[in-house]
């Protein structure tokens, strides 16, 4: 078995050009009163100012741009829990591809109703009885559509790491050089996009994965040196973040790039939203908030550093962000 | 008497020069679900993602910049409901002024603490019973210090025009030309400063003040052809939008360059406050919200046009927050 290639710093590149004038170039942001009380700069890197609220879009676009005319027109198929949902069906409608997209039952009502408002095709599943994969593998099957995973695949992960190019670069116009950059993690592939593009152009930077306590799989897997699974479906606010392993490709890019994982509480996730409202200005969903999270708490040693937390996503529905702002 | 110079064009760019690397240039944002339900290109200028959390930075910047190094050593005097006040406390400390602000007992916690936490001198008056105008001027006499007016004042007015400047940068970016601009209008210092940029870059547009319903005497003002006030305080949402009429200065430009003057409800305001939530992943204020609740409520046409609606501000009070997300 011959393993599958890995994109490069070189696919960071053609996924940024390709994303040009499609994709925002989301704002790199810093608080004064925050960095007052911490100690040190903190920039937050906003992607929950992205299209559709998540940095999904990104890796999304760059792959459906990439099919042949005859893939796009049969249409493509993905399975979410949101986020990538809505980036995948944003995406697909800007290519003129049909989407479908399958998403848990559970799924926030906004991600869920985001996604149809793009057009998209939602069949739904019992996220505790069913394979997403196997249900989008039917779809495959069946109507010839093309899969866009979520993490684990060349052009996905090259898109997400556009993030990682801009954080470079807005880094260097404002004459800082990130010592740490933190970055949420799911299945692992945006924390594998933004250190191709960290190891090219700030190759002293300690890049940290974040994940949630309950599914701190890519902690456990750098540590160990191979991939390991959560057990079971533990529940936390991110919906975001619950897969259950490291993605292959992820995981041969992370335990490379990777300095350390890193995993928060649920209450360090709440309190860095709050943090987010209040100096940021910023709706972060939980997933989102982990890296903020991780630097409020204390995970890594900030004062007197420069560092960088993603806030990846933004997509949470209103009546759990009032009762989290409200100290819930 | 001879008139008060105006500012022109060539100052928004001499201010935009100054202002870099200091001023965020705010993203212009974009909603694809929200435009297809508005059946409009509508862009919102994020505001809130400016230094201290609403446009005032720029105008406090560009006003203190420009004074003497002898009278920057003596300091600045500022009274605001908030946001300038926090705007001038964050470029007064860059600038290394020490700053007394004179703000209203009844501000939103979150403004009075933020503006401390800048390292100003906070001095609290009664809105019902006291004057900040005498209050102000008494510190100018006793302490020599220069008073950094809300809106009024020329080097203010260019400042804030830096947001339209980058706004006809930003839409000729994305090849948009846009119909209209709307901008939340307290004393009409960002919208005069935007008119300065829209006449010179984009002279078709239609440039519109937004106020709430209880503070609209702008609109009044430009209808009738003369500066008219607002009778008391009446209670409004939008704190930041309490000024009880229109500049001499702010007048005087916003009567050439503003098409009409519109007005809002409270209950507009909380709908616009939900639907940045949702839509843009943004935290607005009420005052910041106006623009894009005239959007919302059809106060002009907008169907097949291109729309930036600025938002100007999002230090809003969590409590407050949490309960128009829950709908209140």
């Amino acid at each position: 078995m011959t393993a599958a290639p890995l994109p490069g710093f070189e696919d960071v590149i053609d996924a940024a050009r390709l994303l040009r004038g499609h994709a925002v170039v989301t704002p790199l942001l810093n608080a004064a009163p925050l960095d007052e009380e911490l100690g040190c700069r903190l920039f937050v890197k906003a992607e929950c100012l992205q299209r559709m609220g998540a940095f999904k879009f990104r890796g999304a676009y760059n792959a459906i741009a990439r099919l042949a005319p005859a893939e796009r027109r049969r249409g493509i198929v993905a399975y979410s829990s949101g986020n990538h949902a809505q980036g995948v069906a944003a995406a697909a409608r800007l290519l003129d591809a049909p989407a479908a997209i399958v998403m848990p039952k559970d799924a926030p009502a906004i991600k869920i109703a985001r996604t149809e408002a793009c057009g998209a095709e939602v069949i739904l599943y019992d996220r505790h009885g069913e394979s997403r994969e196997a249900i989008g593998a039917r779809l495959q099957d069946e109507r010839g559509l093309v899969l866009v995973p979520p993490f684990d695949h060349f052009h996905v992960i090259a898109g997400q790491g556009t993030v990682g190019n801009e954080i470079a670069d807005q880094c260097a116009e404002r004459g800082a050089m990130p010592d740490a950059v933190l970055v949420p993690c799911g299945g692992g592939g945006l924390a594998a996009g933004i250190g191709l593009a960290l190891r090219a152009k700030c190759p002293e930077t300690a890049l940290h994965t974040v994940e949630p306590e309950a599914y701190d799989d890519t902690r456990r897997s750098l540590a160990a040196g191979e991939r390991l699974a959560v057990a079971g479906t533990p529940a936390t606010l991110c919906d975001a973040l619950m897969s259950p392993m490291p993605g292959a490709l992820t995981f041969a890019l992370n335990r490379i790039a990777v300095a350390r994982g890193l995993a928060v509480s649920e209450a360090a996730v709440k309190r860095a939203m709050r943090v987010a409202f209040e100096q940021f200005k910023l709706v972060l969903e939980p997933g989102g908030a982990v890296a903020l999270a991780a630097v409020l708490e204390g995970a890594i040693p900030v004062r007197g550093k420069t560092v960088v937390a993603v806030c990846s996503g933004g997509n949470v529905d209103p009546a759990l962000f009032a009762t989290i702002l409200a100290g819930g």
